[in-house]
């Protein structure tokens, strides 16, 4: 048994999201039909975070199990002859078998784009928000830094679920950095947030409150009192999701193969050992 | 009667180009339709240059005659609210009567994508043409120098048409420049042309016959050769619709109302004169 981790982009307009749905087109399930017809095995593939319908990535993680003796860059080629265009396998690698994408992942981030110039160029109309009226952008750079930290997010959670388990209730996650920047100076405005887990919407529900900051309608400190509220009605509104990227997924080295001090090296890949 | 020109950008992807052709989805077909409700008038409107199905642009220009009073700028607001995110109107001024988006025109520029990287970025797979394969840039750079200047381009052309009216058998076109570059040192080549006026196709099967010298079967002397042979199926392909885009539309300064030298300022507007 051999064990793969996938790096994959893909733009989300025309999918239900990541996670297999019955009938409807999702990311998860274009990857793992091509996979099947690739390996001609029932395998199926586990991602980082799901990333809901109409959400982007530049770099979502997702790992596989196969017998297939295909090299990495092979199947990764293979993948990307079969995929649609708005699904791209970045890199594909062999890993130990102590890799999960989602429970050995350090940390994720996520970015939401906004547009703030007059006219949205027509190819970015899928990408960013559109939010032309005025904003107080330096209040929301200040307002970003009230969510570093381990705080009770419930007040950004969606109704029910979190990214990563349907039936999760614990709202405390943990956010390392959290940033309100216009990259080059240009029309583009960015919220760009890196934490070790996400709750379902939370990134939305946190940009939405940002923008509230930049609208004059909270000030940063209201921040503290929404972690307080743990009511979701009181913070900003989810905002569309089509301005959401997910960017990354960081891993410690070790989990690949052959890097120095790694858990586990391929000799002893576990159950049936390599080549198997 | 007022006169009105309209600088426009489009995504082409969900046109079937420019012109309004019954019962397709064009750009004409959209703007009109959007200008006939808002002034109540069954205007028509025309641009600088017909742009086939898939190409793109970030300033085509168009004018339309109104007795509309709607100032240029709730014009734009008003198109900008009605039509689909894929179309922007990106300014709207009012002109004197002797502007014509064609006629008027002393340059038109348009640029050829092509994304060199391993792997295309879903964002991007609408918008460039990807080719990862080798290809000799400086040789490509060097060819397209030969483009400038006034040359028979028959080699270059559709089998019939030009890029503005559908029986002009004349081959003959001036070429301002042409060149062949890496913006930033990034994963794209862009061929960037300038140019009076073009031939239908005339871009996309330069870009063709560029790829063909970068691939080394045509050297950059071969491009003197193509205006000798006058023969379309000697030169290099006519590479996909989706990498092109329709850049800038140029004119001179005086077309503008009220600019110094204006040809004719608002006040005798021809027939009717304003506010009519």
């Amino acid at each position: 048994m051999r064990y793969l981790k996938l790096t994959i982009a893909y733009d989300g307009t025309d999918f239900h999201g990541w996670q297999t749905q019955a009938s409807k087109p999702t990311v998860q399930a274009a990857i793992t039909d091509v996979l099947r017809r690739i390996t001609q095995e029932k395998l199926a593939i586990h991602s980082a975070g799901r990333t809901d319908a109409g959400v982007h990535a530049l770099g979502q993680v997702a790992h596989f199990w196969t017998h297939s003796l295909l090299a990495a860059q092979e199947i990764q080629r293979a993948c990307n002859a079969l995929l649609p265009a708005s699904v791209r396998i970045v890199a594909a690698e062999e890993v130990g078998p102590d890799f999960h994408s989602r429970f050995s992942s350090i940390a994720k981030t996520y970015q939401y784009r906004i547009y703030r110039g007059r006219v949205l160029p027509p190819p970015l109309c899928r990408y960013v928000l559109h939010y032309p009226f005025p904003l107080d952008e330096a209040a929301m750079a200040a307002a970003a830094q009230g969510f570093v930290g381990v705080h009770d997010f419930a007040s950004f959670a969606a109704s029910t679920g979190s990214e990563e388990e349907d039936n999760d209730r614990d709202t405390m996650r943990e956010i390392y950095s959290a940033e309100v920047s216009r990259p080059a100076g240009g029309e583009e405005l960015h919220f760009t947030v890196r934490g070790k887990a996400f709750l379902r919407y939370m990134v939305r529900k946190m940009t939405g409150t940002l923008l509230e900051v930049g609208r004059g309608k909270f000030s940063p400190a209201d921040i503290e009192r929404l972690y307080l509220a743990r009511d979701r009605s009181q913070s900003g509104p989810t905002v569309p999701a089509h301005g959401l990227w997910m960017i990354s997924v960081e891993y410690n080295e070790p989990w690949r193969i052959g890097a120095p001090g790694s858990i586990r090296q391929r000799g002893d890949s576990g159950p049936g050992g390599p080549g198997r």
